[in-house]
């Protein structure tokens, strides 16, 4: 059986690693926190103290790591994963970065006699969870069909999107959407609530009209009961927002609802809700109004 | 049986009036321009040529009429409705208008013994025509029970929101956040094709990811297809936004990207738009491009 390694085992990374394991892959993992292998080798994965050495021998590497510096240091660093790489080897890469740095590592690792895929993922923890993750993925066509087996254990749709570059690219479209998308919410409810319509009724409506969007159904009760436990980070949905906003840059996109969600979930992170679910953008609505939206 | 007065046979108001006649309510219809009136008076419905003779001896009168300006005249004007009420009447306007202007309404129909509700909805022609338009009401719960039966001719769900005015408030949050979506699904594509992944691959990740929304269900093949045919007008919507706007001014909540969706909507008017569907405010970002999504 294919031989896997995995480094990041954060919110995402654990369990789509776990998963692997479950479905009988071998798999070596490594993350930089190493008391966050624990979990992982008790469920029978082996454990490595470098990226270089989770990837040695390996015929896939999976990373998962959380912004463009890591995953930098991952594969360029001392004890890096470009070392390790050999001809034939698969690399899949599930963070969300810039497309400019997918294409740098690509072609580094294609250096090297290896093939590289960018393939970001949408779905928070539950779809890691429960293996069904939608993956976009850049890079070539036979890579991910060699690949099909590991993708369908940890997710359940893959889109193929068009060479190195474009799944990254379409994963931040796509982040840039639920960013507005949380705003769009946060202002629904605060015009709602200011003019006495009850935050509960206003939500049924949403879900109920065309108004409705994925980020209402998930969020919208939680906004109102206080919840904001963290499924996908506010401060990790700004990183995503900057490098969206850093992307329309560079090919000349007009974007002003994403440079507007940027600025209200740079507000939010400033105001201390960074780690909280990217939800609590609506606190920044809530501190505007001197009131919360569920009471 | 009830009967019913109907005024106002656009776009929404001629299906549901039709709604009504199909199931055996006598139905007398009043559209400022005569010749809408002529198919539904080929299936039964009696003529008025004045808001007041519509209203007249009718045990509820409806009005879906498209801004405040139209709907003062129909209830102010000469031979306006207000002159034939009589106790005991309902009046049930689903016209989308401000809620100042609901609150005057309503009291100078219950100076003459009637009550008011305002009854807005969401879902464009085909609930209209299908009879499942959500409706979201304003006034006295007493009111909507009597109503029920005529409510549930025309729709498929009531969310009563709270006092006169309530109705149209959340209509107007709801469609703040209608508008929004709309520029997120254009920023969305617009980054998506400008960094080179497929219009369609991206629509399709939008609908299994969590950027999904009813609008991007609704419009986004349509905008692949450059297919924008009026369901609910960009003039329509512009309007919404600025009674939205104005809600929000008056109530004192901040609402950065609901004024940013009405200065996108007001583009995409004065750019020649208003009568196209409002998901063709994504033109204004095809502009900026200098290309159509779907090419």
């Amino acid at each position: 059986m294919k031989r896997i390694g995995f480094i990041g085992l954060g919110t995402m990374g654990a369990p789509m690693a776990s998963n692997l394991l479950r479905a009988g892959f071998p798999v070596t993992v490594y993350n930089r926190t190493a008391a966050k292998c624990e979990p992982l080798a008790s469920e029978g994965a082996a454990t490595a103290s470098t990226p270089r050495a989770a990837a040695e021998g390996q015929d896939t590497l999976i990373t998962m790591i959380s912004n463009d510096v890591s995953i930098r240091e991952v594969f360029y660093g001392e004890d890096g994963v470009l070392a390790a790489l050999r001809p034939g080897m698969i690399v899949i890469d599930s963070s969300t970065i810039s497309p400019g740095l997918v294409k740098e590592i690509a072609a580094a690792v294609e250096e090297k006699g290896a093939c590289f895929l960018d393939a970001p993922v949408t779905g928070s923890k539950p779809a890691a969870v429960e293996g069904t993750l939608v993956f976009m993925v850049g890079g070539s066509a036979d890579a991910i069909e060699q690949s099909r087996d590991l993708f369908d254990t940890m997710g359940r749709l893959l889109l193929h999107m068009g060479d190195n570059g474009s799944g990254a690219a379409a994963k931040l479209a796509h982040n840039a959407m639920v960013g507005i998308h949380n705003v769009a919410l946060a202002e629904g409810f605060s015009i709602a609530v200011q003019s006495g319509v009850p935050a509960d009724k206003f939500l049924e409506l949403v879900k109920n009209g065309s108004a409705g969007s994925k980020q209402a159904e998930l969020k919208g009760r939680k906004i109102i009961d206080g919840d904001f436990s963290n499924q996908f980070s506010l401060g990790l949905m700004l990183k995503d927002l900057k490098l969206a906003s850093a992307l329309s840059d560079a090919g000349g996109v007009p974007t002003p609802a994403l440079e507007l969600a940027k600025s209200l979930f740079q507000a939010g992170y400033n105001g201390g809700f960074g780690e909280d679910d990217l939800s609590s953008v609506v606190k920044v609505y809530e501190a505007w109004l001197g009131r919360r939206i569920g009471e």
